[in-house]
């Protein structure tokens, strides 16, 4: 990941060898980032998007779990559910312009944030961690039920669906669709616009909105870190899981 | 009611000498119903549907209701809040095949499953209950608001507005309104995708939206039963279920 | 204010010489009102609206708020978060007739009502409290999460937008855009259809959706009370009022 300024806008491009899949080193990256620009005064305002030519966060980097440990699957997904819940707590304002596909624990991260653009074009958007088995961590649920009530996040949750950029859209699960060659210019205004609000009005208001949620997602994720293990440990999983990393080493199709 | 079986799926048609009207009946057949089909493993999702022309479910039988005692209608409202709470618990999926007007009980009961399917057409769908004087149960209130929101859950209980098809889904109240000729092909469709996702995954994944739901709803429920009862037999509801009961009787105007 | 009576509507006019911005008398005459209309069987519904030609509510009379005392702000906030926690919670139909701006604190006040119709034109709705450093109270905040979801609640608070009619009704904030010449009546009309429904009935059911609401907006007020008026005397905001009173003093241009 690399992170840019341009004024008092921080941009934030992940860019990972494993095409941007989340792992251990993704999410440590992305807490030393947020550690950096939270900290940083001369930074009001985050634009996160990707280097990657059509994907911004294709999820779980799945292949680097096999053969883990229960231990190291709990510490895992503490640490998977701890970067969600950061972003639902981040103080300053997260712009997301999301340049490509936005799905499972990349959608996750983006839904966490105060605004999300989305190029318009082959890319989708969708959480399909029940088509390997899994249901999606319980703070999740409870984000997207927060977010967008409980009827849209069961429409999300149930089918697995890869959104289009306007199914997106008119779910209300991202703001706007544009043009790819105007999202960033279109993400770096939105970023500005909320760059430029009273900082200690902006981070109050956001703590209104966003504490007591994070507080609802830790409380949940806490009592079921359990299920997410034995979840993924289950026979129905593992064979999913195992099929799905066999299809990734196969070379794709035209 | 009728349980037929397609593959995996079961199909339920709601189906009784009293036009589909909810009554002592209809809530013991309903449980019969989901007993089996919850207790089968052959059976991986449910479509409900009726098999009346023009009537999914006209709500509760109410002269069925007539000249109970309050101990009576203390049980009749246990039984039907029951019944909704338990298709909100459900754990399989349930596809509801809206084929024709789904009003006050046959409505919430609707508003429990997973997914509605509406034929277009003349058929209405909404909570009218305050037409005679009854607030929904609170139960049912809080179902709205969760899965809708405050606003629309006001939309639909102030008014007692009838929803044509297109307007229910303006609301977000049905997923798709159909040609009445297509409607059960989409929902077997429907019911035939979620019964292929994994179904451990599934169970916990419902179970993570509807739990929590399902006990809130409990807790209200029994907090207001006697409120509920009360309201029956006030003066205000009496004449006005009286004078409904009346115009039933009549033969109906061309 | 004014409250005329037109059969069993109440139709209060708002109407001040602050071209109805909110201040200490504003407050007391709502209260005032409130009593009297709710006191009064033979209003069964209220009908709120302006007599001014472009403003419906432009939010708190900064002005009058100026070289105020802690305790005094203190006091302030209390009657400004109570009188929307009334409204809240007000038993009779409340139809909004926004004719004109409805902003901050007249938009949080609308946002209470049962029913919101905005005429079409210039006029816009929003809650800009943020761009003078000003969070929006918190029980407002909870208000709009409850009515609307956290994600729209976020859009109109994180943004301080002022939105045109249509764009209020594209998320749901109003409930129809009329023109102009229209609204009245159509006001009218949606208040006789509410203060038809049997009234021991709506009681009941307003009590039902929104009677936990205001004691979570109560609660939530108070524990958040000494931070609004912290927030008030912070640098920050004290400049930002600051010059927006002065903006006020100056002649507009044309």
């Amino acid at each position: 990941m690399k992170l840019d300024r341009l004024d008092q806008i921080g941009i934030l491009y992940i860019d990972t060898e494993r095409n941007n899949a989340i792992n251990d080193e993704f999410i440590r990256d992305a807490h030393r980032l947020m550690d950096e620009t939270e900290a940083d005064p001369a930074i009001r305002a985050l634009v996160v998007t990707s280097s990657h030519r059509s994907i911004f966060c294709p999820g779980v980097d799945l292949p680097s779990l096999m053969g883990r440990s229960g231990t190291e699957m709990r510490n895992f997904y503490q640490a998977l559910t701890g970067i969600v819940r950061r972003k639902v707590a981040y103080p300053k304002p997260e712009v997301y312009a999301l340049n490509g596909h936005t799905v499972a624990g990349g959608c996750m991260m983006a839904l966490a944030g105060d605004c999300r653009l989305m190029a318009s074009g082959r890319a989708t958007f969708g959480l399909m961690e029940i088509d390997v088995g899994l249901a999606a961590p319980i703070g999740v649920v409870e984000m997207l039920q927060h977010f967008f009530g409980g009827r849209v996040a069961e429409r999300v949750l149930f089918s697995g669906e890869r959104f289009s950029p306007e199914g997106a859209l008119a779910l209300g699960l991202v703001d706007e669709v544009l043009e790819p060659e105007r999202l960033m210019d279109r993400a770096l205004e939105k970023a500005r616009l909320l760059a430029g609000k009273p900082s200690g009005g902006y981070r109050r208001l956001k703590s209104y909105v966003r504490k007591s949620l994070a507080e609802r997602m830790r409380s949940l994720d806490d009592a079921h870190l359990d299920q997410l293990v034995e979840q993924w440990f289950s026979q129905e999983t593992q064979h999913l899981v195992t099929a799905a990393v066999q299809r990734m080493k196969r070379p794709a199709a035209a």
